[in-house]
């Protein structure tokens, strides 16, 4: 068994290594993963310049290839050319903050788990529920069950995000399939000047649930103390307006160009 | 009516100059666009460092705000700081390249309208299907329709995600509503060597349709020479898999720390 582990941390950090220890005792794993801190990139691909891969080394030993790009890169590069042969599952994090709702669409880590998504591969991405120093220990615990689970319940083309608390393990509530939900950056510029009389603004402001956040969401499950696991991908599509739309847009451009809209085209 | 203008080819872009003449008939524009451009920075947004915004001058007028961002940081600075009061509208574009198929996690043009509907705001995105000097003629005249008619028929919390096929208005077959489909970078690396006899890989690769693509997806109706629209938003759960998955983990995971798993939750 062959895992690919990245993060969007960057190839030194804690959450990364506490993976690795867990997940190797199982299985051959890779590390491949950003030479620098990539939070916030999202589904970011680096296209206008190469990726620079270098050998990064610990005490002495190879530790992984570090990368000059972002986590969907080095799934990308893992898989297609470093890995030098099938990749049965990708392991992305563990992330230093939780990844639910809304705000899953910014996550570098969640965005590598989509990416193997993409390619085919089993993946998850992991997070743990604290910005403060932290202890990977039942998070890495669990990531090393969910491998299992995975590899022994393949679901194609879909990556499972997971959300740890940060408690020890015994105080974990439970573990949940929950939906993603509308969590999100409840953002605010903090405006200041320069020293040269220009303005720059830094994007301040928290994570926050809405008061009417379903009791199934991964957010609201996360906040009562429960793992969370929710199946995603990588369809955008408002399946449920589609027919609508054809309805309003068939009355909206009847003569476009020499357009003729077309029934279930 | 006021219409917030972004786009991923940098704030000089001649499709995002095609969107301005055409929009600004109708409606109050402002532009708040990247200072570079920022193809496939997906849905990053800045976090670790501040944005610089700088007043953009053209022949001597102001035209838009540049950002040191990407454009959902566009997006969400020009609603939150720089509007200065309600805005109607966020298009994004003129894109030079279709956004269709699973690429749409990729690309900047699309998250900026994904980023206006997470805020409530109705959004477009328009591509025009080509990478060569480009005629945005046809693509801008349709934008200006649609400005109309998503001002007309509101759908909060969505993004409408427009592809344009590059040829003369006339030659465009017609208008339909159509699902994200699953057209892909197909990629591969190319290595090379620099003078320091270091690795270097650059992402190549084309972007193709499956041999199966359905026929009502985007990737697909636009090659038949039709504008595709695709209502999308920013939910990645597969609701579709949320029951048998429930099953599953309750079966894996019967005792791990206190854990009860609860149905329902």
């Amino acid at each position: 068994m062959r895992i690919l582990l990245t993060n969007d941390d960057g190839i030194y950090a804690r959450g990364l290594a506490a993976l690795y220890r867990e997940l190797s005792q199982d299985a051959e794993c890779l590390i491949v993963a950003p030479e620098i801190e990539q939070s916030a990139v999202g589904h970011a691909i680096t296209i206008a310049r190469p990726l620079m891969v270098r050998k990064a080394r610990k005490n002495g030993n190879f530790l992984g290839y570090a990368v000059s790009g972002t986590p969907a890169d080095c799934v990308k590069i893992g898989i297609c050319e470093l890995a030098g042969g099938p990749v049965d599952l990708v392991v992305s994090g563990i992330n230093l903050g939780a990844n639910v709702g809304i705000n899953v669409l910014y996550s570098g880590t969640v965005s590598a788990a989509t990416e193997a998504a993409i390619l085919g591969v089993p993946s998850m991405a992991i997070s743990l529920d604290t910005h403060q120093e932290a202890d990977f220990t039942a998070a890495a615990r669990f990531a090393r069950k969910m491998a299992v689970f995975i590899l022994e319940n393949p679901l194609p083309h879909v990556a499972l995000n997971v959300n740890v608390p940060a408690v020890p393990e015994e105080e974990i509530r439970g573990v949940v399939v929950a939906k993603q939900g509308r969590a999100r950056l409840m953002e605010s510029f903090d405006k200041r000047v320069d020293p040269r009389e220009n303005a720059y603004y830094w994007l301040a402001g928290e994570t926050e649930l809405p008061a009417n956040e379903d009791e199934d969401s991964d957010g609201s499950a996360l906040r009562r103390g429960m793992i969370t696991i929710t199946p995603i991908y990588y369809d955008l599509t408002r399946h449920d307006l589609l027919d609508g739309l054809k309805e309003r847009i068939k009355d909206h451009f009847p003569g476009f160009g020499t357009a003729v809209v077309q029934e279930g085209e």
